[in-house]
């Protein structure tokens, strides 16, 4: 006998979490499209080269590479890629004078890491990728925030807050200081605030309580200070931008950086997304090297220890690694495990192990024609309708049902059948409505399932 | 520069692939949820030792394995999944107790196997597999072709026919010839009936024109006879078991079979299958060792050449590899990409680029709120729209919209802006309706194109 449990660090997806899961993702597809933005799929293996690439991934996702073999195929060849993004770069670079511009993609699909297992981090996890590739306008960075908002309204987050800057502020408050070569250190430290709080960052940007800073990364005390006002008082609505000459003085970057901001929320203004939903907060940076202008992360509110469940900015050139051709774009991630963890523990999931709404036993000693037929009949007019497939005892098969979230039983038993009848019980208040015509089959359950009628089920 | 091609044997899907792919599938997850069946998933990255389990894939499938290992991971210890049938027998082995039966589930996922690349034949392609298990009812061996028959006909197959068998009415047969023993060659043999001719299949069964097969899997010129005349004259109606008899006297298992066959042929009746689609095979063997009862597969009519789109039969124990608990089933695996390549050279592919009917150009001199507004309210309304992000001349914004197969442009130009109104333009017909005022957009939009109205659009 063969043990049957998975690798480290990967699961199986049962029903009762798959259910959720589809009904998101095709939720997710519909407002990707609704926008315009249209599926790609590229191989779950990429070639090794694309994945490595200088600038495709960080050290530490490099570390974690899953390398694929078979047989024949030279090791470190093949490679499970750890994103979507380095295979859009690609698909992007190679199919682009067939796409034209914009090109506005979205993918949804497995990544691979090996990670250090842990709670609620897993070694295979899906990611919800969508990007306008090939245009510079801030419509497209207000749609990046319009989608995210679409996308958790659609599935119903009752209250979550886009955070969005961009990045030539931060950028250019650091040139202001002269310490823009100090950038990745202090992103870093920046980064921990909320954490550790604002002393303990200002121990490490000056490098005092941690010997591992470098004495050229280190910061004056007067420079943390500037740091650490500017982040902590650069978080609110889009008037945080009027406090910012108070802040920084006129450098060209951050006055840059701020008018499309601007622009952004006029933008998602008019496009009616609630000002509650969204906030300016300066200090967020989103990686280091990466994003070039507008950055965006999302927390649900009373739940920001999930940490951003939907983040992402604009780039300057995507596919520098494979073509001469600049193409900057702007997109997000939503981070469907993290999303469905969160909508689980905060209790908004809704449980079930089934999405069939009516279950028709096999009664026993009954002609099992006719439940096939009453099925075959449901299902012609939209409503799903599962038949239980063995005759067993009547009260296991109720059982499988309640236990499973049918609403509906058509019960058909020798009587019945004789009579021409049939019996509709509510699973769930056990109430059961007896000698029903099966010619009405249609037309009662409709609207015993509260639709309008049969046809209306979908 | 890194060469932005993608590994042999793999494929990059774009939208034009990517939306029938999509429509498709939901589609199919929609049929196997109107009869029950729920959503599975399963990691991409299996252990090594279950997947190459005695059983569990042919030799072939196995020299196709693609091996995975990670930093600090040991070779030879995962790969990736060549099926999704042995994972499957991992889940139900390891979460029966939890599952309760029957356990209907479905599982749409991309596998891997290392073949040589040719035309039409990918290392990664996508199985979409539904199974009842834990029933031995004929009541779940009808269903299968149901499920067959609906999600082919609910994706738009003109005409296709589902053949079926019962391999206990073959076995029996080749029991009552006492060649029970020679089962494998002779199956084989009999599978290439359609391509090579009678003759040369009769040649092979007796071992005259090869050489490769051992004198004690020779059949005697009679034996293969009858076996060719069992083959070819078992084809047809369900009347063909009626023929039965006289072909092959009343060995116990083919009656067993026979009988199975006609309750199978009769619930399908009674379910509304139209007898045209349905064909009885007895020369349908579907391999060798794993299936034991019913056995499917289904041609498009016409289009034979394609080979099997859906296919599938009964089975003993799934799970024996993992757990002593005898676990019969039956289930079926529609083959996406071969459907879908035969339903693109058949031409009933309906191709476009994009899937949202609207496009709203950003007219050059107008302010962008106003495109992006609109915008919102037609999805608010249930109907996709595209802004499109860049204020370029507007010839292009609206070639790029024919090209995608965006339907309906709304076009608001800075007099329009001043006026309130819009001009709604159909893109294939470049008609123009001008002035309308904008506070009848969603209505206009929808009657354009052809919905019932506002809320109807989906």
């Amino acid at each position: 006998m063969i043990d049957p449990r998975v690798a480290s660090g990967l699961r199986d997806l049962p029903p009762s979490a798959m259910i959720p899961r589809e009904r998101t993702l095709a939720t997710f597809r519909e407002t990707f499209a609704d926008f315009g933005f249209v599926p790609i799929e590229t191989p779950h293996i990429e070639r090794m080269e694309v994945l490595t690439g200088k600038g495709a991934g960080s050290d530490e996702v490099l570390r974690q590479i899953y390398e694929v073999t078979n047989k024949g195929g030279e090791r470190g060849e093949l490679a499970l890629r750890f994103d979507l993004t380095v295979p859009l770069a690609r698909f992007v670079a190679r199919h682009i004078n067939e796409l034209g511009r914009p090109f506005k993609r979205y993918a949804i699909g497995s990544v691979f890491r090996g990670e250090r297992p842990a709670k609620g981090r897993f070694r295979e996890f899906v990611q919800c990728d969508f990007d306008a590739v090939g245009t510079e306008s801030p419509v497209a960075d207000a749609e990046t925030a319009q989608v995210i908002h679409a996308a958790l309204t659609a599935i119903g987050v009752p209250a979550f807050t886009i955070a969005i800057n961009n990045r030539k502020i931060l950028d250019g408050f650091l040139a202001s200081l002269e310490i823009a070569d100090k950038s990745g250190p202090v992103l870093r430290a920046i980064d921990k605030l909320a954490k550790i709080g604002r002393e303990a960052v200002a121990d490490e940007l000056q490098g005092d309580s941690t010997g591992d800073v470098p004495e050229a990364n280190r910061l004056t005390a007067d420079q943390a200070n500037r740091v650490l006002d500017f982040v902590e008082r650069g978080r609110g609505g889009v008037e945080v931008l009027d406090r910012l000459d108070s802040l920084i003085g006129s450098e060209p970057k951050v006055l840059e950086g701020s008018k499309n901001l601007r622009t952004l929320f006029d933008l998602l203004d008019a496009a009616g997304v609630p000002a509650d939903r969204l906030v300016v907060d300066l200090g967020l940076a989103r990686g280091l090297d990466y994003y070039t202008g507008a950055v965006f992360e999302t927390t649900v509110d009373g739940w920001e220890k999930f940490g951003s469940v939907a983040s992402g900015g604009r780039y300057d050139n995507l596919t520098r690694l494979f073509t001469d051709q600049p193409l900057p774009g702007v997109g997000a991630s939503i981070g469907l495990d993290r999303l469905l963890a969160l909508l689980e523990e905060a209790g908004w999931a809704k449980g079930a192990s089934t999405t069939v709404p009516v279950l028709i036993p096999s009664f026993p000693g009954a002609d099992q024609r006719v439940a096939v037929a009453m099925g075959a009949r449901l299902r012609a007019a939209g409503i799903g309708a599962e038949v239980y497939p063995d005759a067993i005892q009547a009260g296991k098969q109720l059982q499988y049902g309640s236990s499973r979230g049918h609403r509906l039983a058509v019960i058909v038993g020798p009587a019945e059948q004789e009579a021409g009848t049939f019996n509709l019980r509510d699973l769930a208040t056990r109430e059961e409505r007896k000698g029903l015509p099966q010619s009405g089959l249609e037309t009662e359950v409709a609207r015993a399932l509260g639709l309008g009628g049969p046809g209306a089920a979908r």
